[in-house]
């Protein structure tokens, strides 16, 4: 089992993030990533669907016989954690949820914490839920930030019209006096400065890919199946290799060696390949 | 054949637009529209996955034989409608192009013409080879506004930040000096009064939903196949039918008698339902 790979999926490039800290934690493994860029957002999809397409996703990275599972996309993680939990009983998924609710809570003092998220996060409640149950004196504040993916994804991330919208989202956090803010999307991180000037120095910004990262080693460390000294290997599949990908990838995992390989995406098994070699 | 319905798909909800309009001009058709809500938007993606996706949409609809089908993706008319053609050589495919360009050097006087569409339309430059080929002196200005189609689905249509954006987007079109703008993706007829205010009132909008369903009437009539009379009947399927869709529709189709019906979209057969009764 130690020489199996760490299986990741995403809805689209976002959790690269989370493979580029795996990577720092966990040097000696061999990562395997699914990034669904033909099907992404998920995050303004229903359940059913997101919970289909995660289900496509698992059975895509089984292929791999991964070790485990991390599934980087908060909305899947909400929508799709449990489910798929249930769907492969012999499997383990760790999501990236947990790590952003211990993380709030070991930062926050006044026990205030706000949470943006993709409208399935913030409307699945599952945050909420799960905050509530592990400390039920702390005080949740949701908002879901419909248009911080597309402004990512734009690269508008600190021109003056990314801080009005972050100002229009935000602003409602100030009169609520968070001294936390959850980052639940993987997109969001890159709007940190934005939101760190809405919000002032005061609120801290609570982005967890480097604990989902150690996460994965405490668990791979416990059960002593974590791989000290590997290949270094990173292979990225994409339901949608569009042109720009290549030119994006490096910013995310620069100075790796990535091996990239041809797949072809279940969902359209016999019918034609969809992933195609980067 | 006569008696067969309309068949009309889009990447999402945009295209009832256009089935309003066919309704208007041929009202005694039937209607058949699929809405690739579970996939959308296409206007990111690669040519590839757009026209992988319009196949399987095209096979949904062929399961109701249509008499023609409509495409009311700007999109997926630019990346895939002569590849559905070559495709499905005896079937019959309008798209919303040619209207659009048919409209457009109707209007313009200066010749000088403003494009704008998602990245994959604008890219593909179908728009763009197609008008120099119909008129070789006119010049034309395209812009991809990326930001447009989430921020009509954010519904902030008017507000200081869509004109914010606008004008980022629209201001290279001054300089220009162009007379016409074709809003080529169906989102951006939403956001006119936005984009008037940028432009001014001298630069025609060109949103060719009326010319697409002028185009369904004359071919049908040209070939004796228009059905003049009939029950009204337009059926709906979405890949996705997420809760918010039931209240968004009317808006669309007011006043319709729509019947809506399950179905399993082709590109999940097999693996239970993806669409769902509305």
């Amino acid at each position: 089992m130690i020489e199996q790979p760490i299986g990741v999926f995403d809805s689209g490039i976002g959790g690269l993030t989370v493979v580029s800290q795996i990577r720092k934690y966990c040097p000696g493994e061999e990562i395997v990533y699914f990034g669904d860029t033909a099907r992404v957002p998920y995050g303004t999809k229903s359940a059913n669907v997101i919970r289909q397409f995660s289900v496509e996703n698992t059975r895509f990275l089984l292929k791999s016989e991964p070790k485990l599972i991390v599934i980087a996309c908060h909305t899947a993680s909400c929508l799709a954690g449990d489910y798929l939990r249930r769907k492969f009983p012999g499997l383990t998924f760790l999501d990236v949820v947990r790590p952003s609710i211990e993380k709030a809570l070991a930062v926050t003092r006044s026990g205030r914490i706000g949470l943006i998220g993709t409208p399935a996060t913030i409307n699945s409640g599952h945050y909420q839920r799960l905050l509530s149950s592990r400390n039920r004196s702390v005080h949740i504040f949701a908002k879901a930030c419909p248009l911080f993916v597309p402004l990512v994804e734009e690269g508008w991330t600190s021109n003056s019209i990314s801080k009005k919208i972050a100002a229009v989202y935000l602003n409602d956090f100030k009169k609520q006096k968070i001294d936390t803010l959850i980052l639940a999307c993987t997109h969001y991180p890159l709007l940190k400065k934005v939101i760190g000037r809405v919000l002032g120095k005061k609120v801290e910004l609570v982005d967890a890919s480097e604990e989902v990262a150690w996460q994965v080693k405490e668990y791979l460390r416990g059960r002593k199946i974590l791989k000290e000294n590997g290949a270094r290997k990173i292979r990225l599949y994409f339901s949608d290799c569009h042109a720009h990908l290549k030119s994006i990838i490096p910013a995310f995992l620069h100075g790796e060696r990535i091996t990239i390989r041809e797949a072809a995406f279940p969902a359209q098994a016999g019918r034609g390949k969809l992933c195609t070699r980067l």
